[in-house]
């Protein structure tokens, strides 16, 4: 009878729509029992709409948290009591912890793709990075590794209606960390693509281009640009081994999928529920493999 | 892997306060596992003011449905769609269930205490039952009995601010079931109540007298008033053998606990939740042996 639900398990939930094909119940779930600990994790489908009544209910239900993926990240972080640095730079939340009562937001995805990298061996600090996308990952990633010591960042996005967010993420992020260089360019410039990939240590697609149904594509048009001392990053995990990945290992670049930055900020969201560490291992096994 | 919680694994809960030392989740969730369903249960403090914020984040979250336990079941009553025929007599609800956002209120405490007198080959019809009490518990068993098909009822309540209300539900049963004859006594005239016991086939008591700290008391002062054809129920279920039990016992009497009462009304909830049956042997044996 170890480790059943009883009257006193803490309930912690995903909300965002849809829901009902994510991973996280079963990752969060399994950690729960391997450790022993008391807390149950569902999901709920939640339109964007309803984001501040659910989070009313957390309150009133004494949730101790949730995971807020899309399209609730950014209403989310308008009806949290407090929220960490990364998420107020951002103005979106994938983690709420509740504190008795009090809500604060925070967003793990860039601590993700930066535990990520560590655990593959890539440290961040003082590198250049070039990164393609100015959507909620994108954002993400780059305020996160500007907080956490990258020298400089170029960021590639298309000329449409979002590219004034990627200049104002830009702006803030140099206000918040004077010491990181960012720049931001057209990515349909290819010559400026490839003359800042070839400056860069690291290259991150943070675009769709590369999932399905776009899974023959890839930002980078011409893969020689890639050489081997560069580490290649894709955001994108379906499939696990984008045409950007194939290209780059093809290069002899390090390259990293984007299924670990998925596994790393869900690792980075159980430690501020739990105080716990995820069994990271196991996880990866079960989920990761 | 089986039997996980998943993304679309549907949250069933108790609500009511306390409700940390509730056994209905384990109950509950021992048998979702045992039939394979999807469904998981957890528990929820909610003050009687937040009865009805509790009930609007359950449409929200599109939870199945929930358990309703003191000091909610009246406040829910209020606040759900429909109401079965039951709840609707006695005004209280112990359990909902959410169809597509319209809560339907049920009071399965009095089909727990006919079923727990089947299960002990016990069958009501046509019979006489004498009954202390007024409250909750009181009053479910009181109404059920006469839907159920009881000849008569005679209930002796004190003499305070809620006899009245005993007075009302007497008249409620006689107008919802004719055919049933309904009495009302004051608990404090001995000589009715060795009167009314003697004519009866079935005793209950669903006062406090008995549970603990009050465990070294019977409703029935002098038990040689009990004859062995006649069947003793409690209420009460801490201690599992109360006094009335125990006297009834020595006079030869069939008796009949209230840990019963308690299992039959989740069987019945399950059932409404779920549409299928409770593994009742297995929780028997689990939970209440």
């Amino acid at each position: 009878m170890e480790n059943m639900i009883s009257g006193k398990t803490k309930l912690l939930a995903l909300i965002g729509s849809p829901v009902g094909h994510s991973g996280s119940p079963q990752m969060y779930n399994y950690s729960f029992k391997h450790l022993g600990i008391d807390y149950v994790y569902v999901a709920f489908d939640v339109k964007e709409d309803k984001v501040k009544d659910a989070l009313d209910a957390m309150r009133m239900f004494d949730m101790r948290g949730c995971n807020v993926t899309m399209p609730d990240k950014i209403a989310a972080s308008k009806y949290v009591d407090e929220l960490s640095p990364a998420a107020r730079i951002i103005g979106a939340v994938n983690t709420i912890v509740n504190d008795n009562g009090v809500l604060k937001g925070y967003i793990t995805d860039g601590e993700g793709f930066v535990a990520n990298l560590k655990d593959n061996d890539v440290d961040i600090k003082g590198k250049k990075l070039t990164i393609c996308g100015g959507g909620g990952a994108a954002t993400a990633i780059q305020v996160q590794c500007a907080l956490d010591g990258i020298r400089e960042i170029s960021i590639f996005n298309k000329k449409d209606a979002f590219f004034s967010r990627t200049l104002e993420t830009a702006e803030k992020i140099k206000k918040e960390v004077p010491t990181c260089i960012v720049n931001v360019f057209d990515i349909d410039d290819e010559s400026k693509l490839k003359e800042e990939i070839q400056k860069s240590d690291i290259f991150v697609n943070a675009t769709i281009v590369g999932m399905k149904p776009l899974d023959d594509l890839s930002v980078v048009k011409d893969p020689t640009v890639f050489s081997k001392e560069q580490v290649v990053c894709d955001v994108v995990y379906n499939p696990e081994e984008t045409k950007l990945i194939k290209d780059a290992k093809a290069c002899g670049c390090k390259t990293i999928g984007g299924k670990g930055m998925l596994l790393w900020q869900g690792v980075a969201a159980f430690k501020l529920y739990t105080g716990c560490d995820m069994p990271v291992e196991e996880v990866k096994e079960k989920f990761f493999s």
